[in-house]
């Protein structure tokens, strides 16, 4: 009887082992063929120079929908479908204008600005007004309506640049340009200028959504680069009665019509059962937005696309993502959500790539313990290729509205050092995008793929 | 005496908590200001876009061994001195020509070259003649003199894309330029083009130095970006009697007088102890040297600069060493070498930036097994930056012929993925560095020298 306990424990030890062997055969095979012969990088080419910025509304987002259809159809995934989801419809206009007037030292000189998403234009007379610079809205809050009413509020912390995580760091100051306008108005504040959140300082200006509160008068909000919020609070230092000037034309129109674009494989043993690879499709107006998030939508494709080169028939269904208006909206990802609840689906997992087309560090999950320790099991087979960050907590902005179906949702790592000067600017471009780096994360997250098919969550 | 030893060992281990604890709180400082208040980034801006690409023995690299010893008093360490080393003069002249002829479908065009560090000019007649392409020496070998007498040779050995080590591929390609020419020569050929060593399919041609063997004519050599050897390769397939002309002016004039920069920090406690720190200042003319190697000259600076910062006063001396003509001749690292053997001099740890100024992922070491031990048992206090690659085997060319004196070396490890777009080409310039990645290199690099320079090796 203990001989035969002892050889079912060596066979079961061996099978381990093997599956271990072939697990770590076939992921070698995954990034091999992403780095000899991936097509990650022509996909984002075309993305980005033949498209470029596809802000939700637009017809570049319309262009990219049809894009990622037919590129998916062209791959012969199983099935290519779009999912209709209106959208808020919010345009900058042609003019922005931002100026210092009535500078002791500088007279007027102009300073370059850009609105925030979903703002309000100031219109053709602009907006004028003497600047009270706040770190915080304790500090607003702190100086009231006396001080604040009639003015320009200028929200001017910096990101910390101690934190190795610069995902925490911009954490730590967005609420400035989500809720920046909302609060100032409160005070009565007649529009908002914020620094750019970045993780550099320089003259690049970053945009990015604001969201106005109910109750409060929208006021028109814009952001200018890091090295202008320097120079502009030193000249305030000394100079405190100087103006600023500042026109933008943007709007909110109608919401309008537009889609997530959904391509899968269907499972062999369990098509019922649906993991998720996705990204955004939509991105801000300025950019090309390859970073953010042109890169998590071609390295979704390209997961499925590596698993038909390679002639692997997944067990369960493994479905490609773009979601549409996660910038300004995130419409796309409560819809995909609305609809998995209304049919039924069965959703183990869901994984996005949201965080830039950069080196491959690792996975964060959000789920049960189980869950979570389950991923962590398989670090050991990332480390090959550079992988050793494997953290509980994790996911991505479009596939959380899963979690309310108890969905484990993971969020692709790779290394966040550089993103935060490319976010939501004019040089999140193609050329931001280093090949090798786009691939290794598309093989990253096609061999986290082929192990959740094949164990499960 | 039981209790005894109990309330030893209780203390022992509380001490070394204690001291892990120091440690980590200590290295956290060094990172802090290197992220907040870091020079390397300002340092690096001069020497590329002030002073620029500094081949050994060029007005740019007398320029740079200047400027890198009036950075270092500035700073205020202790001794700064200039160690006096002849190095090769090779220049490339004005004029460099390339350009397929007869070829049935295109005719005649141009197509860039660049010749390689070392290499005789073909003078203003050029060299002329058919192409031989060949994959290895094995296959050069195989041709023999009656294929390849009068020919130019082709080597066409892609870096191969799968390996995650960058400078793996680099090595597995690499004898092409370093040897190439000796070898075709051996077998009569008139000529060389090299394909780039790129792990990129782009239009950036990379030089490199060649070694020319004795007793073997030497023969004018140059590279072609990957995208035309690819492209002159298809071409040859089906046309394989057409010629190639190429022209270059380089020539290697005398040797000249040049430096090796040293700064340091005497030790309190082992003044004698010597820990060297270093990268090296020349760089190939074409370029700017930003990753090739002025992103390790900076931080080996910056490494000093941070212990001043921090009030640090090392036990140890720590030296700062910007290594001269490690390009096209290594003898700043072979005199550095020849000198502390001269001067009796102790050195208990050499550690070389040389990989690029890019993301940390870890340090590798050459020395005995013990020494191997303890520089991996500080991983852990690297997790929290991201470092998780500590390995046996490293170091770096300026710093390898203290290996002859037992100094135990170590190899910097920024992540390799974009080294090979770089290098050696004329985009190896500022732009290419990212400054927190920069920064969080000679953070750790200090992070390093700050645990050697307490525990000794």
């Amino acid at each position: 009887m203990k001989r035969i306990m002892l050889l079912s424990l060596l066979l079961l030890l061996a099978t381990a082992v093997h599956g271990q062997e072939k697990d770590a055969a076939f992921i070698r095979k995954i990034y091999d063929e992403a780095l000899a012969k991936g097509e990650s990088y022509e996909m984002l080419r075309y993305l980005t120079k033949n498209i470029g910025g596809r802000l939700s509304g637009s017809p570049q987002a319309a262009a990219a929908v049809e894009w990622s259809r037919q590129q998916m159809m062209t791959y012969g995934f199983d099935t290519v479908y779009l999912q209709p989801v209106m959208v808020p419809h919010w345009e900058r206009g042609e003019v922005e204008k931002g100026r210092i007037v009535n500078s002791k030292k500088y007279g007027s000189m102009p300073i370059e600005v850009t609105a925030l998403g979903n703002s309000v234009g100031t219109g053709p007379k602009g907006t004028l007004g003497r600047l009270i610079e706040v770190k915080d809205f304790q500090q607003l809050a702190e100086l009231g309506e006396k001080t604040i009413k009639g003015k320009i509020v200028f929200f001017n912390r910096p990101m910390d640049p101690r934190l190795l995580d610069t995902f925490s760091a911009y954490s730590g100051a967005s609420n400035q340009r989500g809720s920046g306008p909302t609060e100032a108005a409160k005070y009565g504040a007649i529009g908002v200028i914020v620094r750019s959140l970045s993780s550099y300082k320089d003259g690049v200006v970053h945009t990015g959504s604001t969201n106005y509160g109910l109750n409060v008068p929208k006021i028109p909000a814009v952001a200018i680069s890091t090295a202008d919020a320097d120079f502009l609070s030193d000249l305030l230092h000394d100079d405190p009665e100087l103006q600023f000037y500042f026109e933008t034309h943007s709007q909110m129109h109608e919401d309008v019509l537009s889609y997530n674009v959904v391509g899968e494989i269907k499972g062999t043993q369990f098509p019922d059962e649906i993991i998720v690879v996705g990204g955004h499709l939509d991105s801000w107006d300025l950019s090309e937005g390859a970073h953010d998030d042109g890169a998590g939508c071609v390295q979704s494709i390209e997961v499925l696309r590596l698993f038909k080169a390679l002639n692997y028939r997944p067990k369960r269904t493994i479905r490609a993502v773009m979601f549409m208006n996660e910038e300004n909206g995130l419409r796309g990802g409560r819809k995909y959500a609305e609809l998995a609840a209304e049919n039924n689906e069965k959703h183990i997992a869901a994984l996005e790539s949201d965080r830039g087309g950069f080196l491959p560090v690792g996975f964060g999950i959000t789920g049960t313990e189980s869950q979570q320790n389950k991923l962590l099991g398989w670090a050991s087979l990332f480390e090959p290729y550079g992988l050793f960050q494997f953290k509980r907590g994790g996911g991505g902005a479009d596939i959380s509205p899963l979690r309310t179906q108890d969905v484990p949702t993971i969020g692709y790592l790779p290394d966040s050092q550089r993103y935060f000067k490319y976010h939501h600017t004019p040089i999140d471009n193609f050329e931001a995008v280093n090949q090798r780096e786009l691939e290794l994360g598309a093989a990253s997250m096609a061999a986290l793929i082929y192990l959740i098919d094949q164990y499960g969550l």
